[in-house]
């Protein structure tokens, strides 16, 4: 038992199993109702990535309730409420405490049969790969906080952050796929690699396919991509190989992303129909960016 | 919705419940490990209160990770791991961020059949209230903290706040009772007033009868309580009355409780019953410390 896994799955009977996860960080954007929303669609995510139905969520709230408006902490609430309501499911509480920063996130439960369960370490020889959001929510955050971009130029990364991936889920649950997995602080590279690494194959990632935020590139060129770049790559290491991709757009590719999309495996004869599904259900930049092969000496081949 | 409740229930079918609630706060005792396990133990207590099992928790960790060594949070962790383990539920995973200070606690779910639910609003005239855990946390922990008590001599308040309500739970379900709830952040007064205004009924306590820990009045006529009680004497105002029981006392049946027992309305006719039951089931000082009465002027007496 690791404790910091980020969902967790308890069979409750033949017919019902329960997705767990939790989830909370502090501000990274300005309005409080959106981030109340961009916290609560990424902590409702790792829900969606198992295949399961959110059904229940609990607040966990950090306020400096000396120092700030109580307003701020009922706009994050709101934006939080918000995206629970779109998920369909039920908030049922929570706890708060005063801290010397903002934190707020969810508790959340999903259901879902136990042998419909979508894990990260199912993805077999011969799947494509299909990204359901564009990467760069961590670069442009980061620009953000050093003022080096307008709030209203972060538009194109709200609206990727605060969508739900409840779409994405319905979608890969409506084709049937192997593997799923959500990419958030391990960066695509990251979650790409324990994808591989737990089904026991290795992937092969086109860079250029990656769907990526505008400006993106811009900034990760000059230096803005969050530290976590850092880590994912440093726990890569030689398990990752690279052919001819310029460097910045590795670290993109390694960069934390916050409410990030799915990463899917689905077999190819599968692929084109998910694709469509995807388009259908809110996700319009569904996109193949790879294959699984049988393992070779690397678990992740960039190219 | 309030979202400051502490605890939801979401009916997944007609045969099962689930009741869910998270809790997490700052360390009160020097140990690690014994803080690891008061917490658990608190987060489990609300599950208890309702006459649900819990069956599975996530940890939710605030660290300083750059001020202190990882082996104080390792502690943590595995005293918190130990009351789950003791809970028989299974502990999921978690979530933790980089802190100014050291929290810890847990979100957890349990399982009720939907109509055995024990709620706090449904004691009825005629009932008696047992208690299942002396008062006197909040004021021994606070005196530790101002270095008015060794560590050695909270031995008897760690006791009681690492001791799950698991027991006093199945004593109450066993037995049947009306109603029930967690003695915490309120204090007595407080939560006995939660009972009484939920039940559209008045609550008799008698102060003598209330089981206390040792020296707890001796810090408490020092002064030496948490600032919760005033908070909760000020939200009682004058929905509570006092017949000639001293201030000392009453600000000690005020003041927050940390993993406190169990507040339980049993008919009068089962209260023996229910007594000897609990004193079998690792609660030997249950006590009978008061009587539920058709509503009056005052919502709690206290004499």
């Amino acid at each position: 038992m690791d404790p910091f896994e980020d969902a967790g799955v308890y069979h409750l009977n033949a017919d019902m199993s329960l997705v767990q996860t939790v989830d909370f960080f502090p501000p990274l954007v300005d309005d409080p109702f959106t981030f109340g929303q961009i916290a609560a669609a990424n902590s409702l995510s790792d829900v969606y990535a198992m295949g399961a139905q959110p059904i229940s969520a609990l607040n966990i709230v950090g306020f400096p309730d000396k120092d700030l408006p109580s307003e701020i902490l009922c706009d994050i609430l709101a934006g939080g409420a918000d995206k629970v309501r779109e998920a369909g499911a039920a908030l049922l509480g929570g706890h708060s405490v005063r801290d010397a920063e903002i934190k707020y996130g969810l508790a959340v439960t999903g259901t879902v049969h136990p042998d419909r369960i979508i894990c990260n370490n199912a993805a077999q020889p011969g799947d494509v790969l299909i990204l359901t959001k564009p990467i760069g929510s961590g670069v442009l955050t980061s620009a953000a906080k050093s003022d080096k971009i307008l709030q209203e130029d972060l538009a194109e990364a709200i609206a990727v952050m605060t969508c739900l991936n409840r779409g994405a889920c319905e979608a890969m649950v409506e084709v049937g796929v192997h593997s799923a997995t959500d990419v958030t602080g391990f960066g695509l590279l990251g979650h790409a690699f324990e994808m591989a690494s737990g089904s026991g194959v290795s992937i092969t990632l086109r860079a250029n396919d990656v769907p990526l935020l505008q400006d993106t590139l811009k900034f990760a060129s000059q230096g803005i991509v969050t530290r976590a770049h850092k880590a994912s790559l440093q726990y890569l290491a030689d398990r990752l190989r690279v052919e001819g991709v310029d460097e910045t757009l590795v670290n993109v590719l390694a960069d934390a992303q916050t409410s990030g999309g799915l990463l899917i495996a689905v077999e190819a004869e599968k692929a084109d129909a998910l694709v469509k599904l995807l388009k259908q259900k809110n996700t319009p930049i569904a996109a193949v960016i790879g294959e699984v092969k049988s393992a070779r000496d690397q678990a992740i081949i960039l190219r």
